[in-house]
């Protein structure tokens, strides 16, 4: 029975995630596989915490050397994380000949251009299932499973932090600083959480998965990207009021010229969602994607989006499918982005003033006559019209919060009109824009 | 190029759609293949009908051996549906060494362990993707995606038709008749229902789902089956009222003795899910299947159940899988049925009176004094307890609704209090007797 030898590179929570599985689920795996995936190898600056396994078997290392170079591993996992020295090493076992599976979504979004070629030029296969969706076979579903379809959009809560952040405010009608407090406590966010709640992380997994949509390069540098650290338990609260829920999504769109994709629409912020929604139901560290195509119409998958178990059990799928067709088969492999690497294309990002959307505004206004006049009168030389509006009660700086609902217009016309608005003496500087979609299952 | 030729069994609605995708969408499907798909032959008994589509470049037929023994087909969609002669055409595809893929549950149900092993000596693939959940992905998520995982139950919205006839009876306070006669109007319903309505088309997908979970082989026969046919609009408002709702599910979930499965438990039935759950807000013709998993938890995929592009486009994903390996790497795809064929095994169906649920029953009784003592008294000598209970307004016939909730209690044991129950005088025969699931993302 062939065999695959496994290295790891990082033993956090991940990678003791992954040791785990290889070591208990390995007579599981055989079965499934007919081949045996055996952990020979794994790599940590730490070899001396108690991670509850029975390590004995597998060869510790404090140099990375030990597992990218050796002779005695067919595959990698990288579980570093970040952009070096990861970069290095996984360069490094790709140009040794060695397969990788990694979950790390900056690696991918920032350097996965230079590492896909990289692995086709040395025969071997790249896998980065976990680094979008945590545990949700979501790069597999889009990329196989809706194959046969023109992508029409991709919309993704890709960011449990967030999430969990959102659905607790939402809860307990509790404040944003208060919330993520919380989650720091818990571990569910970061010491410094800018990655996660600035957006940054929903875009690099937006980026990953719109290029395997369009068939277009991976631009994260170019997605619009907001946070959730503006949003107050008003927001929340106007939002539920008007039917909606906010969830931190990842949105990507193609826009085509004569029946070919020319431009890719990639964006994340707050975004509100009808309550009524599937997607509005996910909730906690919950992830969930959306992949809508002209022949398989609307699917979701929802899963979580984090963790050691359920982020190993996608790096064990990727080992898997990568051992299926080990050692001469990793043509036979879909294509790490779902296109072949030759008909991938250099598409152009949509401008983010062409970007068109609903808005939801929320203005802080002095309460004195004809401001509100003012205000839509700006609006209606800019041609945006509204869905919905409502004034709140007086806010302790002695301005009342006003909530407009807009309907369609381009970012660039509403940031416009927003420029003049906040011109008027009346009207305060923080306007708050979030964006409404409604295509969503 | 390596080119893949095509041979297609039937022209109906799905057979018109896969044709549609493998002519529209020929070139996006090579940029992602690097290989060609090309549609050589179709089969129907009707070749005048026009389908909105020009076939001047396939050879048309109204002989399936134009197409199962063809010199210039590799691969045979099957998509006439029902056990034979589809059995018959496949079987002969497969001894002409033609991959198969097919959207027929039923053939998969009954006659899947006689044809994997015939594809496998053949040295062809088969697929079967489009059998179960329609467009979704959901077989290549079980199989591949969990692969790493010790799966812990399978929980599916599976039938379209029962799908949308429960939400309709919800929505419009409607009853089972009135709404099965117009989902017939509309199309979603066939003349004879009851292989939908009875929960026959459930339990083919259950029984695939369930072997591809657990490694056991496919036993359609043995899945305790229940359909939707005897639930009322008052049944639907009363599980409302408890904070549920009335879906039609397809369980299942593995037995173990000293960590190793030794029996499979299968059911379908309409089951009461919690209201605010992912599975209870899927709706319409919608289908939706939850995996859990020992490392990736709950993961759910979502998406249309039924219908010609969404079919189609699980259809055109297995062609796509098997064309990537084609000609000679058929043992790089996953195995059909996710286990190694030796390592599939014979696993006993958990017996009927064995299953552990929470139960709601609808009894009519008379309102007379003293019943609902016997009633509860009847179930406390069975070690049965009450979650909730109510009585609903006086019936027609002079007979009240009592509606009750159950803890968890077995099959056999319910049963042998029912018998009792229904053997007093003041109760009717036709208790109406549904289940209850937690456990639901």
């Amino acid at each position: 029975m062939t065999e695959i030898r496994v290295g790891l590179l990082g033993l956090g929570t991940i990678g003791t995630g992954v040791a785990r599985i290889l070591i208990e689920q390995q007579e599981l795996i055989s079965r499934r596989l007919g081949k045996t995936v055996r952990l020979v190898a794994a790599v940590d600056r730490d070899l001396d915490r108690d991670r509850g396994l029975d390590l004995s078997a597998v060869r510790l290392s404090d140099d990375a050397n030990d597992v990218v170079t050796a002779d005695d591993v067919d595959l990698v996992v990288e579980l570093i994380g970040g952009y070096e020295p990861a970069r290095s090493f996984v360069a490094t076992a790709l140009e040794h000949g060695k397969h990788v599976v990694t979950a790390n979504k900056a690696l991918v979004a920032k350097h996965g251009e230079e590492l896909f070629p990289l692995a086709a030029s040395n025969g071997v296969a790249i896998g980065f299932e976990a680094a979008v969706g945590g545990g949700i076979p979501c790069l597999k579903a889009l990329r196989e499973g809706c194959a046969a379809n023109a992508v029409q959009s991709v919309y993704g809560i890709l960011n449990g932090t967030c999430n969990f952040i959102l659905t607790k405010m939402e809860l307990e009608g509790a404040d944003y600083a208060d919330v993520l407090k919380e989650a720091q406590q818990l571990g569910y966010a970061e010491a410094d959480p800018t990655f996660d709640v600035e957006g940054i992380d929903t875009a690099h997994k937006l980026s990953i998965l719109a290029a395997m949509a369009f068939g277009s390069k991976i631009n994260f540098d170019e997605v619009f990207t907001e946070g959730i650290s503006k949003i107050t338990a008003a927001d929340i609260e106007s939002a539920a009021e008007l039917g909606y829920r906010i969830k931190l999504l990842g949105i990507a769109k193609p826009h085509a010229e004569n029946g070919e994709v020319t431009q890719v629409e990639m964006r994340v912020h707050p975004t509100l969602v009808p309550v009524a929604s599937q997607i509005a139901q996910v909730s906690d560290s919950y992830n969930a994607v959306q992949v809508s195509g002209d022949f398989v119409e609307h699917t979701l998958y929802v899963g979580r989006g984090a963790g050691e178990r359920p982020t190993a059990s996608a790096v064990v799928a990727d080992i898997m499918d990568i051992a299926r067709v080990a050692p001469d088969g990793v043509n036979h492999l879909a294509p790490p982005m779902g296109f072949a690497e030759a008909e991938r294309r250099e598409l152009k990002t949509l401008p983010v003033a062409d970007i068109e959307c609903e808005y939801y505004l929320r203005l802080m206004v002095q309460d004195e006559p004809g401001v509100i006049a003012s205000v839509t009168s700006i609006l209606a030389d800019h041609r945006i019209s509204l869905e919905a509006m409502s004034q709140k009660e007086r806010h302790a700086s002695h301005a009342v919060a006003v909530v407009m609902l807009t309907h369609e217009t381009t970012e660039g016309n509403l940031q416009a009109a927003i420029s003049r608005i906040v011109g008027l003496n009346a009207v305060e500087d923080d306007v708050l824009i979030l964006r409404k979609e409604s295509a969503v299952l």
